[in-house]
């Protein structure tokens, strides 16, 4: 099948469990993989670990992915030394934020160097058993060598990944009422300490799951998906005017007094 | 099987689409059923329809089955003309709420009548399938005759309910935090106006369902579940400090800075 299958040098800066998670899926393609990250993550199967990041800059990868946390990312991407680099090589991050990583990027990263941003829209626990179906955004921000890129982006459209372009901008807007939304949801439904209880509905059943999928995800992600994402925080301020209009709406009822309505 | 097998005779006040939902099936079991309601609802296939309640109250009921909505509950409860009862009845009611009509059915029912309040904990929608493993919560208030008890339960028993005896006062506050704070949620997430993204989460599909079933019910129930369930203005206090608590730990981040954190 020509360039789109041929096998990658991939090298991952930030081998944190997404990362691994990414990884396993990589080698099992066939890929060449290489990792460097602040703490010890050295022992994973068919993953070569640097933990000096000089050493691993010279090491003329296809790919480096940054897979840093949100927080993390502006001190980790400015201390890359990236004069160690022997060839061009195509940077792709996989943060749940996309303009910050983007604008990072662009400011760091050499200019002979392509660029391209991506966020596959699940993890270990959603993609468990594959990635069939599920969605992989990616803006291609900076791309001469085509075939590079194309080569990158297959790894998951041949996992069945439901490819979709789309700008950093428009993701962190939809993103902002979406994944971030149901973060903050999943956060107050934890403050407020909900459990099954034997009455349940099905609706009360789904928000305890998103309430045990939200806070599996650590808090370090949720404040990066607040900080880092500019449409944020226009979302919080959204989500505590909705609470008070109901508020307000069932206040305005016992004012009212609770006349007849229907018989149903 | 004895008695709990037997026909019943049953009369349910307050005929609409959820009352239409519980008959089906009984008529399907065999029970003879006849209904009154303050709008019109006759033309149901094997429910014989009275306007007139006096005519419909000399029938010599087995059960009279109190389907009115929470909001028009009193008033209907209150012009109910028990004086033409020709026997004792058992009087039971399916409000999603039962502290409240509890109260008032101890008030207005003759004391040689039989009261047990129930709530079925689903609807035309999850009971679209039958009723098999879905829950059906009853307090015997005033029970004498158990074998017409038992009877009036076996509809649902038999249906494959999970039956779960348990009083008022428990189910309302459990049913605070659960089904109370699921249309809350599902309220504001409509005054939100959320919808289906290409980005979608699995958690953020699960909250534009939970919207979407939760505003499908009408208005008058969900200010029923808060005007009459005593629970529920504390859980209303619990999300709202519960979203201030979440806002001041985001914003608190931002004080802080966005420091280094983990390289996963």
């Amino acid at each position: 099948m020509g360039p789109s299958t041929r096998t990658l040098k991939i090298g991952i800066i930030g081998f944190g469990p997404f990362a691994q998670f990414l990884a396993k899926t990589m080698i099992k393609q066939g890929h060449l993989l290489t990792a460097t990250s602040r703490s010890d993550h050295s022992g994973h199967h068919g993953v070569h670990f640097f933990r000096d990041m000089e050493e691993f800059m010279e090491l003329e990868h296809d790919v480096i992915l940054i897979c840093t946390s949100i927080l993390s990312a502006s001190e980790v991407i400015k201390s890359i030394p990236f004069h160690r680099l022997k060839k061009p090589a195509l940077f792709a991050d996989v943060l749940s934020v996309k303009e910050y990583p983007r604008q990072l990027l662009l400011q760091e990263v050499p200019e002979d160097s392509d660029l391209v941003c991506t966020h596959p829209m699940f993890g270990p626990e959603s993609g468990r058993d594959g990635w069939r179906d599920l969605t992989f955004m990616y803006e291609r921000v900076r791309v001469r060598d085509d075939d590079l890129c194309s080569s990158f982006l297959t790894i998951f459209e041949c996992e069945g990944c439901k490819m979709l372009e789309m700008s950093c901008e428009e993701h962190d807007r939809l993103a902002a009422e979406s994944q971030f939304l149901t973060h903050t949801i999943g956060r107050i439904l934890s403050e407020m300490e909900i459990a099954n209880t034997p009455i349940d509905t099905k609706g009360f059943e789904k928000l305890v799951q998103v309430k045990e999928t939200t806070t599996r995800d650590s808090f370090d992600l949720y404040s990066g998906l607040f900080i880092h994402n500019r449409f944020a925080k226009q979302q919080l301020k959204n989500l505590e005017s909705a609470v008070k209009r109901v508020k307000e709406t069932l206040e305005g009822m016992i004012i009212k007094g609770d006349g007849p309505k229907s018989d149903q």
